[in-house]
């Protein structure tokens, strides 16, 4: 690809997103789509609303970015929740590393690359791109050296970077941990696989067993009942039917995952209220009826968060298929239908779902392997003689070089993080963000193997596969040097667009669109809100940071452009985080782990990319060096993990035996206990959703279990 | 090889063994050896010594045979503990499986490989051996139906003695720590990475931080002190003095690891006695001095099983490299030295000794190739001229394919034990059982891939690495049943003459000639006792099942040879349970998950060579049938590891809660706190071992620690 061509690219794109920026600083000022632009602070405020002509309402303006850029960490922090920091102190480090690996790279390598020797000179124009990378140095240059010393310095700040970022989330997360005091999931553990006798009901079982080891700080306990197929029926019309017709005020509990489109199964429980106190004495859950809709599962709540640690992590019988017992997730994040599941049952999921992701990934393959065809527009000619005429035209070249491929792969790319979701509902993960962290983890190995590896592989893996272990070296060292400038395209579109797109909520706004033009709804506040979409935002981030450090030192050119990417993205997602997207769940900032895991990959795969180029080059010496980098860098990863990954897996008895001290000093254990036992509700009262008014433990949540309850902004609807 | 080089072979073996065990049964009848052959009873019964010279002390007799086989496992597991019983079980459990294979392939499988049509058939005498494996069999050929049925008749039958064996093994396991009530280390958690304070001392950091967190059960506490170099020098010159000169009542404390020869480091501790209770008024320790010898390290007790489980489960600080809880092991399996390592170093050894270990797994294979060149007549005849003359012989000729190459194996093996039983060390385990454990998991990788993978690859495997993942499949297939000639060999050479080896003791028999002939030390029951070896003996038996699997349908002539290999091994090895090796430790049982693991990985590589042979022959069908087996090995794997395993890790609650109130409603609680406080002496006194008899305490854990206290019987010392 020319230069021209690539900057073609960049200009159809940077218009682009100007064009959506600017709409979308529009659309927000548009009160009918408040509800699209402003989830997050319906949720809070729920009362004004302006609904008066002004002419500014259709100027745009630049405001937003202002509100983004000034929040502070701690506002993030109490809006969207640990995880909303942990996602934008990885854009900042990704920020971070590669302007420094710029400054170096661009600085250092690129006048090395250009003035080296191996290819013919062009004015730079009509220079291909391929003079910028290190291709273009001699065989045997003492140059490498510089590229040599420029990996040295990378890997070195990013390590550097990387263990400060670990210790200040574990900091927060620590934070996190004694800040939120009134949190029920502490005090909660979750039994599953409750052993069946005939005498006593599950629920007979429980107190027994847990009055019997537990006496002294058993609290009391609540079972978990299977849903029959007959209620979910009637759920899902009353669904359908509110969504045609009810008021917004019922709906902002709706289905959080309606943005992924393909997971409908996710939502099975989120419209059947009921109260746990009251489902005893209703009519249709009476009796026997009521035993045998217990499942084996139940909800056991302790007097200390102390006592409910101990519980969680102890093995509890002598069969270690029975009585398993782990600390619950927070009201809001309980994944109820999958906590039904039989125990005995998970494993087998387990390695089903692992089967068949792996597949997923291995044969996602083909189809990425045909849009690279587009790429060579040579090879694309031959194919289709017909488009020989339309190809010849300079812009229809450019365009089909530069921005088609990115397109086409882009639209395949958005299928898999659904499918993905729901390769991780049915594994049984027992929490809503357990969930979307195991879709996430699957969807980075997604992208990693498919968008990176299948583009450097290119379109013949499939026939060559068993010569790819053969010269993996050779391949590496040439593959990914040459594929470069693909990878810059696709900076540019997928990472712009998708920007764009996310700022602008397509989305959402056609449903908006439809509500307010087709079913005539005039209530416009009807579009459900939306948690944070961590399983498809983390992936692609990493990715971008993927492309960062493999290309630092090979071809820095692409540095800029992810440069531009994560500032950009650095001030959308701050804005979505602030206005879109509803905190019903987090992990407690368990995203870290696999950010630094991903990216301690990226670096290792950059260092022995690096050493083969090196080698290829003829450089034995410079290639040897690269090996204690390696080294170090693994050593490192391996400190990391047993300095800080215990936090992440696990909650210091000092600090819950803490608190508890402290709540009993202060006098609100008591206070506590009372919430407790009805703080976890798995089905919400079906009569009162039908008409009354919401119960108010709906928005307990997001009250209770802020982070910084004092700091609590109340934002207005728009600035 | 012909079939009479192998009966050659079988014949030097068979007279070998029986010369040694009739040997055996005179040598054990001499009071010169009692202390060789009867180490675990002179450390239980200590008078009497019958020096009467009688005739029958010279006359062969089987009554050690008769003895080994009448004792039930109860005995065995008295004397010998649950790893003993585990150990026996393994045997069993080969012994039953590789008959019903014997059985079912011996009779549907070889008359069909010896009427298969590739190869001139001879005379029986003069038939090549291969004329009994699967190459035998045409291309294509229905008969290779048979063999998938063997297949999966032997993977059925092995899954489900596996699984019996393994719910036993658990409900042992059970029983063993319900039986072991008086148990010490139930009541005690092993910290270590103490922060430091300059203000106080580890012993008072340790005293505020338990009785602050863990007020309630926090019963007391002991610092592990570091030992100085010079006080080793003392302890080094005091063992040599006294192996020359005193009592053996002092000795029987000795090395446990004298019989590796390298691994002396391991002994540094064992003859510096020293009350810890006394220790903190001595001259040497006395003041500041003392405090400066404190390791982070600390023995903490708690008043309940329950409250130390507990606090050994719990991540306790916020820094997890701090404050880090384990159960401690029992006293006598305390390894001193390594707990007084600084934890923050643990992590970089374990990397360093896991890269160390690889490299002695991967390189050691150039002898292993060499010594297979042997088996080659006619290369070796090209490589070395001046054999031919030699090598022409008939005689000679055949004890060079059918017996050399084992023996040049069998010494470089020796070598390799002591060799990861000291990276073991290394690596920083806390318990000698531990230490043992882990280098038996080294010794059989090394086993694995050097003995049967370094031999199927064979001589010339380094050119051709390159090579070997491109056609591994064909590889496997072609040269697995090649070899399975030398591996009969490798049976009768190495199983038999090893159990021989193992009953003579010739290692202690040369210690104890050296002492009544070189040093002239008439009392001849100096040599020090021995703890079970199981580092080396798991791992071949387990080699041995190896063979037997992925042989028992390619070449099922094998399985006769390594059932008596497995029937002399149950006899010696039950024998020297119970009369030679002495318990001082045990890890519980929890050898099993690595025997279970190792025979779901011989018949899975037994299923996959399978494959490959079956697709080699053209039988594409049988091939593929395969496939449904291997998934369903795996999955079996799976769900043991689900059903089983965590009982190996973990002490299920609801066990030890038991216990303590048991012992509470009995009024027993009290002396066993009393006990616990002097049950760990890390360094034993000085002064007393010079002359003065053993503390009790030395003797206390054998006699408390028994599996079936009730049970222990007085066995008289020889029968």
């Amino acid at each position: 690809m020319k230069l021209a061509a690539l900057l073609t690219s960049a200009g159809i794109n940077t218009a682009v997103s100007v064009v959506l920026f600017s709409l979308y600083s529009v659309l927000r000022k548009q009160p009918s789509f408040v509800n699209v632009y402003f989830g997050a602070k319906i949720a809070q405020v729920r009362s004004r609303q302006q609904d008066a002509f002004r002419f500014d309402r259709f100027v745009p303006s630049p405001s937003w970015i202002l509100k983004a850029w000034e929040t502070s960490d701690e506002e993030i922090c109490a809006t969207g929740g640990l995880d909303a920091v942990v996602f934008v102190r990885m854009i900042v480090f990704s920020f971070r590393i590669f302007s420094i690996a710029a400054i170096v790279c661009n600085f250092l390598v690129l006048p090395l690359n250009y003035f080296g020797k191996e290819m013919q000179r062009h004015q730079i124009p009509a220079e291909t791109l391929e003079v910028f990378t290190i291709a273009n140095v001699e065989e045997g240059s003492r140059w490498l050296w510089a590229h040599c010393l420029a990996l040295y310095l990378v890997s070195c700040c990013a390590c550097f970077l990387l263990y400060l970022e670990y210790k200040s989330i574990s900091r927060m997360r620590l934070a996190y941990f004694t800040s939120s005091v009134s949190n029920p999931s502490y005090f909660t553990v979750l039994v599953r696989a409750i052993p069946w006798s005939r005498e006593e009901s599950y629920s007979g079982t429980v107190a027994r067993f847990f009055t019997n080891f537990y006496a002294s700080s058993f609290l009391s306990h609540q079972i978990v009942y299977r849903s029959g197929s007959v209620q979910k029926l009637v759920t899902d019309a009353g669904k359908v039917c509110k969504m045609l017709k009810l008021t917004p005020r019922e709906l902002h509990i709706g289905s959080n995952s309606m943005r992924c489109g393909l997971c409908g199964t996710t939502a099975s429980f989120s419209m059947l209220p009921m109260d746990a106190e009251g489902d005893k004495g209703r009519s249709d859950f009476g009796g026997s009826d009521l035993r045998k809709k217990e499942s084996a599962a139940a909800l056991v709540f302790f007097r200390t968060r102390y006592a409910a640690l101990v519980a969680s992590q102890s093995l509890q019988s002598r069969n270690p298929m029975s009585w398993v017992t782990n600390l619950s997730p927070e009201p809001g994040d309980m994944y109820w239908s999958n906590i039904c599941v039989p125990y005995r049952l998970l494993w087998i999921r387990k390695v089903a779902i692992l089967v068949a992701s792996m597949a997923l990934v291995a044969f996602f393959i083909v189809p990425v392997s045909l849009t690279q065809g587009l790429v060579h527009l040579d090879k694309l000619q031959k194919t289709f003689p017909f488009l020989k005429g339309v190809l010849k035209r300079k812009a229809m070249s450019q365009l089909a070089t530069g921005y088609l491929p990115s397109v086409v792969l882009i639209i395949f790319m958005y299928m898999v993080p659904p499918i993905m979701l729901l390769f991780s509902t049915l594994e049984g993960s027992t929490s809503r963000s357990g969930r979307k962290r195991s879709a996430s983890i699957k969807v980075l190995c997604f992208f990693i193997w498919n968008v990176f590896f299948g583009n450097i592989l290119s379109g013949s893996v499939i026939e060559r596969f068993s010569k790819i272990f053969k010269d993996v070296n050779y391949l590496l060292a040439t593959a990914v040097p040459s594929t470069a400038t693909f990878f810059m395209t696709y900076v540019l579109t997928s990472g712009w667009a998708s920007l764009s797109c996310e700022l602008m909520q397509p989305f959402g706004l056609l449903c908006n669109l439809f509500y307010i033009f087709i079913l005539r709804n005039k209530d416009v506040t009807t579009y459900g809100t939306l948690t944070f979409p961590y399983h498809t935002e983390v992936p692609r981030i990493l990715l971008f940071g993927l492309f960062g450090f493999v290309y630092s030192t090979l071809s820095p050119l692409i540095l800029p452009f992810l440069l531009v990417y994560f500032s950009l993205a650095y001030l959308v997602y701050r804005n979505q985080i602030l206005n879109v997207y509803v905190t019903k769940y987090q992990t407690g900032g368990t995203y870290w782990p696999i950010v630094h895991n991903a990216t301690i990959f990226s670096m290792v795969l950059m260092q022995v990319i690096a050493m083969a180029v090196f080698g290829l080059k003829k450089s034995t010496v410079a290639s040897s060096f690269v090996i204690p980098l390696i080294i170090m860098t693994l050593l490192f990863n391996e400190y990391c993990r047993q300095r800080f990954q215990p936090l992440f897996m696990q909650i210091p008895a000092q600090i819950l035996i803490e608190m508890d001290r402290q709540d009993e000093q202060n006098g609100k254990m008591k206070e506590i206990h009372q919430k407790l036992t009805t703080s976890y509700t798995q089905f919400k009262s079906k009569s009162r959703t039908l008409g009354d008014p919401m119960p108010p433990n709906n928005n307990c949540r997001l009250e209770d279990l802020e982070i910084n309850p004092g700091k609590s902004p109340v934002h207005h609807l728009s600035s």
